[in-house]
């Protein structure tokens, strides 16, 4: 039997994926920027064999729903084609953070599922080649392969839509401050956002755009100009929110205390602290702040009515084997 | 001395109205359709004479900002240019609703003065040539002289770009909920919005897909179908609000309770009333609905936190001189 079990960080994103120009092989309408979180981690043992009749997986102890079951199983199935043998797996993830978080789970899990289930099969992938492959399950799972700051380049076949890391987590001590607000399941899900997406007569603004913030949002990473970067990733977001809320059906992820946040952040930035917004098909916030103003960010926040947590994360490294 | 007295109704729109195609001329972008709101009204009194030495004017009993003086000027001289004479005015204005509840006070202040003016110069107009002068004092007053559900024409010249009336109040039995959660005036003003407008890379979008709710949205007034139009006028104002929220700056009108009383609205009609939402450049939301679920909605809405007032409208006619 042949096993190994790699830990990868699930990412926030600095510019954003929404909308996919090819479904089936999640090519995204346009390429984008984010960066892991330590702190959080999603960890997956992969055990090939010959034994078994079926796929086995357990996700935090319990069987997943069918429809993620089904999402592994194909992934699994993109990995037997390259080895050339029927094996069967037994697959066990584990996260330290809960789903509907705010953060893309499924993200970690598909980078960790990707680099366990490549290396127990002994086949021997680049970097790029494991993000390719593990953009297949999740296409926001390619960006947790490489380390720290990572930019996934939109290309338009599965060779040349990867991502890579264009700076390491010790480049800028960010803390991305996680503000809970709500742990239910958004009705949705991220799949269907996406090709939602394309529904929103604003779409097609969004994504022509993008490639102008993409450009600047890696030269204010690069050049560690937080002022840049929260001007950047707060457009970013919420032209991805704009296209939510005009799709058809309409989507309102937004909470109200979402809005608060969103105005204290910006009321903040307006005083002198470093800090943006950055949100996910849901209702809480990423709070990005330097570290020299972590520690009075995350104070304030935990004091706002309707804060269930404030979970911190700083820059993470690429996904690992263990 | 000639002196005529007018009054109009403030209107809320229904198709926005944001962004200029000529600033100057106030000629938008795209075409737009609003409903008068009678039970608010702005009357206005002018009195033109060769005696005093500058136009005087008064706003509910005061001297009005200087910027709203100028422009008040600035539109006299439009009629004094076509008397051929340099007499001054005296102008007075009353409303009886309070600036910043949500609705623009400068739409039924300009007709009014518009309509008052000319009959006090003795001049004969149109209605549609009266709606194209409005709208030189301020856009969206071109559609406060028509009765009922009015349309502005987009045009591409002053003589072009007009408002007409597509149904009388009597056509529909709709009442406008104003759900007044601030009366403190926002930064951005209306005129900076219309200027900000092209700033944001989902304007065009907006303006592209204009046509297409324009005529879906005078369908189901025309039909009484009241679930199309809810789809469609929640769709409009959400885009209006999706360019505010990324124009640079970014204009964030919605307050946390704002996205409550969306939320609602949205369940309210899943549960089979006939309600829907259509927000100005503020946090103030129109529950526009049938007039049998008014009283209903009205108590839902009044008893919520945070709601300061909810006041009654329904359709109005046009612009008239008293």
């Amino acid at each position: 039997m042949d096993q190994a079990t790699a830990i990868a960080h699930p990412n926030v994103e600095l510019i954003r994926y929404w909308g996919n120009a090819d479904e089936a092989l999640h090519i995204p309408s346009n390429s984008s920027i984010s960066m892991n979180l330590a702190g959080l981690e999603t960890s997956v043992t992969v055990s090939w064999s010959f034994k078994n009749s079926r796929d086995m997986v357990t996700v935090d102890g319990e069987e997943p729903p069918v429809s993620l079951y089904r999402r592994i199983v194909t992934h699994l199935d993109h990995i037997r084609r390259l080895v050339g043998k029927s094996l069967r797996a037994k697959v066990v993830a584990r996260s330290n953070f809960p789903p509907a978080m705010g953060v893309n789970m499924n993200a970690s899990l598909f980078a960790a599922l990707t680099l366990a289930a490549v290396r127990a099969a002994g086949l021997e992938l680049s970097e790029r080649e494991l993000t390719s492959l593990a953009r297949l399950g999740e296409g926001a799972a390619c960006r947790s392969i490489p380390s720290g700051f990572v930019i996934w380049h939109r290309g338009d076949s599965h060779e040349t839509s990867f991502a890579e890391s264009i700076a390491g987590p010790e480049h800028w001590p960010l803390v991305d401050l996680i503000t809970v607000v709500s742990l239910v399941k958004h009705n949705g899900t991220q799949a269907n956002g996406h090709m939602l997406a394309a529904t929103s007569d604003l779409q097609a603004g969004r994504i022509i755009s993008a490639p102008g913030r993409l450009a600047e949002c890696k030269e204010a990473i690069l050049d560690r100009d937080f002022r840049r970067f929260a001007e950047v990733v707060e457009m970013d977001t919420t032209m991805m929110h704009a296209v939510m809320m005009t799709s058809r059906p309409q989507v309102f992820y937004w909470a109200p205390i979402t809005l608060s946040i969103i105005d204290r952040v910006r009321a903040w930035r307006d005083a002198g602290l470093n800090v943006c917004f950055s949100i996910e098909a849901g209702p809480n916030v990423h709070c990005i702040c330097e570290a020299r103003d972590a520690d009075q960010i995350e104070a304030q926040l935990s004091s706002m009515g309707g804060v269930l947590e404030v979970r911190k994360a700083t820059p993470g490294g690429p996904a690992r084997l263990i």
